[in-house]
């Protein structure tokens, strides 16, 4: 629905994602989204920032069809933030951003949070792309091409 | 090598990284970075910033160890950025970025640069989440377990 609005004149996904995406903070409510957040109150006690930099970040991420608001799921007057399916499909995103953290951020040792799999309990593997014939693509085995119709 | 100046309070590794590298000035550089991109001069054209922006992000993303300088690969007296290996192992994040913008934010048939395998020719499939097992993982397959430790 807000696809028009964010259209530029970027022809790189990635600089189009990063204007959409590309802060701290709303990283950090997406993340929040993720792990079942849904409150005004919540996302301020968990992230610690200023109510009108929450509320204009989220008024943000609702505009761009990432976030939706919903009626409290508890039939309070509470209004509820929840991760629409565009919202849903940053998943890999988080998912890079946790496991590169994981992989240098941390101390040997150092405790931190893990990303399992619900069903077995184990921390998922690290996220890997593939081309379609299962071969792992490593960045010298891949080039950006620009320009290209955006039917392909 | 920098490692130890990274490290804050904070036990979850996507606040980490996104305290790293969550602007959208380090991730377009980090990007042009991977599509070859690596004198300060072709970073200023490519990215239309301030040089001392640019200069600051730079020497940001050289403390974080995602970003080497090297003297120019020509002989002459330029200087060279890099990616590291810390720095190539952003590779997924800049990839789901990307096929993100791809999926959401461009018209039907609107032009886009694609990342392609160059062995083939073909536009890479999208980032997906395995488990070891080969099953594919959707956000509501997982869950964030705070505060294991960090040898998990």
């Amino acid at each position: 629905m807000s696809r028009r609005k964010l259209i530029n004149d970027e022809p790189c996904p990635v600089a189009r994602s990063v204007d959409v995406v590309g802060d701290r903070w709303s990283l950090l409510i997406v993340r929040d989204a993720f792990d079942g957040m849904r409150r005004f109150s919540d996302f301020q006690r968990s992230l610690g920032m200023a109510r009108n930099i929450l509320s204009d970040r989220l008024r943000k991420l609702v505009e761009a069809g990432i976030l939706e608001t919903k009626p409290a799921s508890d039939g309070t007057a509470y209004q509820e933030y929840v991760l629409t399916p565009q919202g849903e499909s940053l998943f890999p995103v988080v998912v890079a951003l946790r496991q590169w953290g994981e992989q240098h951020l941390f101390n040997p040792g150092e405790r931190h949070s893990v990303l399992i799999n619900k069903r077995t309990g184990k921390a998922v593997p690290p996220l890997v792309l593939h081309d379609s014939d299962g071969t792992t693509l490593q960045p010298d085995m891949t080039e950006v091409r620009k320009l290209i119709s955006g039917s392909t």
